[in-house]
């Protein structure tokens, strides 16, 4: 896993892949699934559904900080055994298998096994709709991994794989931000 | 293009295409291109980010109304080209030959050429993150298009196509909502 630069990390997000985030809440980690995510600014800043719920959501709200893992299509029966158990009665990372690294700037663990990592501030919690906000504050990408296909989630039980690329760069220019 | 259940129509933006939004202002239609977005609810609500910078923001705080309308990937120059004009100076329907088609609901028009679409109202602005939330109120779907892929943008310029569709329903079984 190497840098991955912070102003680019939107990028790694706006698709709209199935995401695990990660928790500790002082004594443990957790990681929870989570498919209803959006980027809401550059910076960058994402929002991200989740509530009471979710096992998770309490080391959210006390400690501010979490870490959104990315995985890959190999990672998918993974990221629904995750969706599918609690942590209050699961060690996840211990029942799947997956290696916690710690992170420079939060306590909530990185995934190594995931493709990308992103060590996320909670910067607000809309109540209201159940959406809490977050700022990425430093950006992991392991571009040793094969596979590189994400997986976007339907929400009826299937999932769709990342397919092929197109590139519109040329025709896009004018509405990049700097950097990208 | 026939109805599509409502109670379905999260799974339309679940997986997080390139969306088309829809507003009429009172005089004229509009037509803005949105790739930050996400279900926020099944029933369904949904989040968008727009805000003053997006011509087509105006109407949608003053009506209230807009229809998201989904585009397949042969429509893609065409979300982009409407991605980087403005409503101030170019009647997008005609730029771009979309046909617009009356809502029941909503007087923001559909757009025939798309694959879905969804009539929605504005049931909150949370102005301090440029999210709107929406609500879907009627969703259509045109099963006789032979292109169903969408895409899905990166936030660079390129842009991902759907590759192919796992099913997990059984293992998914426990936490899908009735009627999915």
């Amino acid at each position: 896993m190497e840098e991955f630069p912070i102003s680019k990390a939107f990028t790694l997000m706006e698709s709209g892949p199935v995401v695990l985030v990660t928790t500790h809440d002082g004594k443990k980690s957790n990681i929870m699934t989570i498919s209803w995510t959006m980027v809401v600014d550059f910076s960058p800043l994402f929002a991200i559904t989740t509530g009471p719920w979710n096992y998770s959501f309490a080391a959210l709200r006390k400690t501010k900080e979490c870490v959104i893992s990315i995985p890959t299509v190999d990672m998918l029966d993974t990221v629904i055994g995750i969706g599918t158990c609690s942590g209050a009665d699961t060690d996840k990372f211990d029942t799947f298998r997956l290696t916690p690294v710690p992170g420079e700037h939060v306590k909530a663990p990185l995934i190594q096994e995931c493709i990308a990592n992103i060590e996320c501030n909670v910067v607000d919690i809309v109540t209201k709709h159940n959406i809490v906000v977050l700022e990425g504050v430093a950006a992991y990408f392991d571009s040793s991994r094969k596979e590189k296909r994400t997986v976007h989630a339907v929400g009826d039980g299937t999932f769709i794989v990342d397919g092929r690329t197109l590139n519109r760069k040329e025709m896009m220019r004018s509405k990049l931000p700097a950097g990208v």
